[in-house]
């Protein structure tokens, strides 16, 4: 089975590193989940459910274990962390009883959280706040004895950047100053971050990995799961149309058109990808405030057959959103804190299996699984 | 795109060899599709959708070209063949206007039609069938001088054998005089053909390459793409429930709980062996008369996630059953004859693609298209 | 049961009058099919399913025979009703065969159809094409010596008129002449046709009934069947949500945000006067062109239950937009043709069955039934 | 808003007289709910969301406060009800920190319940175990010097009894206690309980009234809402097939075949009624039990339009059985007490709204909410 706690635990009697992850957005919905579920697992009060890096194949791949994991980050809200653990519960989000039991680590890591930016009427340019987000960074590798730290984008998705904006997106002064500070860097939104051409060529420059982007935790990666099966059956794929609800900082966050923008382009992605046209249909994302986490996507496929015959394959996936992240999130924290370990750098395709728009790779979810798991023994058999 | 008309055509301009296909259930819908489309696809009236076998992947391979193919077989009932493709297009499982253009195809099928058996008060035991079976197998070929004949059962779904059974179910009395006869066999249904241990040894004694069973053309298709997504991700399936509603012949044949079961074993398979465990839940088979040939199946799945959360995904699949088997049909023709030529015999786990409960081989669907393209190349490189 | 042809038929054995009926947007799919039906159903090809005036509660009303209407129209388009009847049999719509058996009503219809407006660059102001208009109702009224012609709007959905717009909005032309010809008016669609204080009033003043607006045919149908039980059964609908895709001319025009709009409000109208509040939630209208006129509606409703308790009802409704829109089209033709000879005039709420956005009456679908069946024995009882 | 807390509250100063309610199946789901959200409701903790006799059409009409009610009742098991209060917290049927709240008051019903039978090598007859059964509500109602007691069956379903049955069903042993000791009589499962000849005229000669049988909650309250929209607009529905998913007591017990003959035979009844025709397809009821008490429910009906086209509707309801259930047994309650009080005896066909399989009777919803109302009005004018 997939459960099994494996082996991720230190290979000696010596106190282990220990491995920072740094969350933009550190007060929100997934990182709460995040370092809640962190502490729930290294506790055993709960199975590894929907960590792939606590799978069999991740083995003796030397990946930081989960015990090990220093949180921190920035965010623009104060709401302590305790108390947003508590609104998720609330929100069916957490279990009944667990905030409580992980009450220490969740304060640990709202002491380590740093007010973020450009606030409103933020007074600094784009340089002066790169170089304060590197400065928390150092000291918070500096002040917890961190071997690294990985940076981890889990904020509300940004409006698609103008072409004349006069100043960075937010997402790219933080992986400007992640790469600044020399720290890895993981982009689970679709917001432009260290995609642009310079951010990249300074993280290569730097010997830095990093790997994005948009986290794939419904609607795509249900596409990335069937999309395959019409090709792989000479299916022809005429029409494929979704909706997503969902409430919560996401849900209204995509309500702008910019922001939804930005998510559909790395939702149709897949489809052009695997079928090699894009079919028809559009893609929808409302803001419904009552579902809060918990989302549900439709998706209407039609296809042509044999004879030219119609058929329809229909799905409706109802999942927690937060849930479905957070457990992605951990694992890429840990492979990309591995990656820099063993010296690589640049993108990680071997990563895409996470990505609605990874940096490249193969499309199809089972050929992305396979490439990952060529990652973790390339992990296995590095220094 | 996988529409393209391949390269499956002779490599000489002599008179190609011709390849017999025989089906057991000739008069059924997926016979009368598979006879209608190969000539439609042959006379290009309409491009190969649902052809794997006419996928560039199989460029080369030395499959026996689809205006090679020779159609016969056995059938308890008698309307003709042009007749049945009319009721086929009343129904809306062939488009209008495609039997009239095909006609001369359909009687020359329609022609070498034999009467099976055993019928109603047949006075003959299993001996005389299977002689009398194999006789017409062998009439067939030398009449139209194949260079072989590919036996495929696509006859209704039988009720699971009794354990004190006096005689042979049909589908092993047929699949038998295909061994006798020297023919190589394809099991389409879930009926128990040739899998019988005296049954396999001997196709294997007599140098006959063969493949089954029951195809994989709904729910279980959309069960082996999304099944391996649960496990790759970690995520733990909890309950998998499954309704298939559907007319035709085969709505009624599944209504006898006898061949529902037999059916739903092969479908509970996919789960067990993906999932390594098997989840809670049942699937039905319900007949709905005025579906006809299209079918609706319902899933419900139930898997929990990161700490405990309850997810859903259900997924609807309507389509054209004839019109989804009859491509396969001619792909596992084609691909078993060429088997057979290249000198392969015993079952073929490289076809467990098309398959509900295969030979053999990996459960998860891109691995059994992997396999299934290993397949082409060997053929490939066969002589 | 629903399916017996009633005793429509004319009282003496006179030559009955007949009765005109002309179609604004005469060459559309839901015009080609009502004439169409109206010819199959009159030959016994076809029974009168989806005409509710063809059922018991309308004996004895003195409506019009179908065998007595007389079809003709404005439209923009060229393209002959037995062509476009050809073209919706490829499509699906109509049945094969059909078109052929009543090509004579086709022709017929199509001869009586008028080039409409305003046309690309027409030099008409509003006055003389509503008085080009009316000359065409009148003409066709005299030339075939109908007791009565009523007017259908089952033209394209237009935009929201702009507030500053200098010109009446096309449907509103039509309207305006169907008054100054003394014809009663029936607006199929969402358009603003005769909803204009100075048209009402107008209308009023002619002594001419009239019905609308936008024919409820699917998503709204089944709203109006369900969102009733949520409230006698004093559960709280907390967001209802949902998407349309279809193809045809339908689905083009509604890819214009502007008559989107205009179809929503009637759309959202339904919720908020069963539920007593306007849940959250959107509509969606995606225009999918292969779809042609089958549509599909998926609808997701949030709800809340005993002790704040979640629940959710989803629906998927697939139908073909012209086949349930004809017979409704006939329906009212005939209801408002038979009100015009009993002498009522201005709006005629009994008749918010049929609507999205009705006049005034009730919002649920039963309450409405009741109400229409009211009329009927209001019909009955006239003169 | 339908929600609003009416006037339901005693009329004079004094202390109000009091109504018992009696449980059968005292310890399940559905009671331990019931009791469970009576107290939350009259302590004001939630607003009476499901219960139809809290709206302001029963303003008015006498019905005892929920303030009044004293529960009790039969059971064949031991949990006590503050304990399974926390279980059904842990399943996600009661909201958290509620069964705490209303602790007191569980123990009081708890106190209130008897063991039922017959028990397992019970050596009573059925005499005996009528006479023991009557004698617990007998002394039940004067403990408390309670008005009346209504008894409500709430257990699980039993099997269809066999015609050579030697001896009653349990609900008829119940059924009939409450007879002897004059108590008004609830069915709310499809269980036998008070539906022989020789009960219900016994029940007449008391001067009882009751209702039943099976609580519509789900599919079939979706069915009576969706039927007469078929009827009305003259649609003719050829299959409706329907699979019901659930864990908990009922899953299981109806995942015996005669206790699912039982449920189905009322979820037909609903159709051939509304439709005056039986439609082809099939129900199932699959135990499922990961889901415990959350219910999903999938329906497939297809349907014929105009000119025969074919189309479909399909439904998805995923909704909490208990919280379905418990508002309507408590209106039940609270309508049957009122009606005993008001001197009516025998079956009440106006409660045909709550039921699958009522005494009489229209079989569409909004005609049954519409009788239900008179109902209201029926008892507003009573003594």
């Amino acid at each position: 089975m997939n459960n099994d706690v494996n082996a991720s635990q230190p290979r000696t009697g010596e106190r282990p590193a220990r491995t920072g992850v740094w969350f933009v957005g550190a007060r929100g919905s997934v990182a709460t989940t995040a370092v809640t579920g962190c502490a729930a697992v290294t506790a055993r009060l709960h199975a590894p459910t929907g960590m792939v890096t606590e799978t069999q194949p991740f083995d003796g791949t030397g990946l930081p274990p989960l015990s090990t994991l220093v949180f921190g980050g920035h965010d623009t809200t104060h709401c302590p962390l305790p108390k947003r653990a508590e609104q998720l519960t609330e929100a069916g989000v957490l279990p009944h009883g667990l905030a409580p039991a992980v009450r220490a680590e969740l304060r640990a890591a709202d002491e380590a959280i740093r007010i973020g930016g450009p606030l409103p009427d933020d007074p600094r340019g784009d340089e002066e706040l790169i170089a304060d987000f590197a400065a928390d960074l150092t000291s918070f590798r500096e002040r917890h004895a961190l071997a690294r730290v990985v940076v981890v984008n889990v904020s509300s998705t940004e409006p698609l950047p103008a072409p004349d904006a006069v100043r960075l997106p937010a997402s790219s002064l933080y992986a400007a100053a992640a790469v600044r500070a020399g720290c890895p860097y993981v982009n689970f939104t679709p917001s432009t971050g260290l995609r642009t051409p310079a951010l990249t060529e300074a993280a290569a420059a730097a010997g830095l990995p990093h790997a994005g982007r948009d986290g794939k935790t419904g609607q795509t990666l249900l596409r990335a799961a069937l999309a395959p099966m019409f090709v792989q059956r000479a299916l022809h794929v005429r029409a494929w149309s979704g909706t997503n609800l969902l409430g919560g900082g996401d849900g209204a966050a995509l309500a702008d058109p910019g922001a939804a923008a930005a998510k559909n382009a790395g939702k149709e992605r897949v489809l052009a990808d695997t079928l090699g046209h894009t079919p028809q249909g559009e893609v929808h994302i409302d803001d419904v405030p009552v579902l809060g986490d918990w989302k549900t996507a439709w998706d209407h496929v039609a296809f042509e057959g044999f004879l030219g015959s119609r058929m329809i394959l229909q799905t409706i996936w109802q999942g927690c959103d937060s849930a479905l992240a957070a457990p992605l999130v951990l694992d890429l924290a840990r492979l990309v804190a591995r990656a820099h370990e063993a010296g690589l750098s640049g993108p990680l395709p071997e990563l895409g299996f996470y990505f609605k728009d990874p940096d490249a790779g193969p499309s199809g979810l089972t050929e992305q699984f396979t490439a990952l798991l060529s990652f973790a023994d390339r992990l296995r058999n590095a220094s």
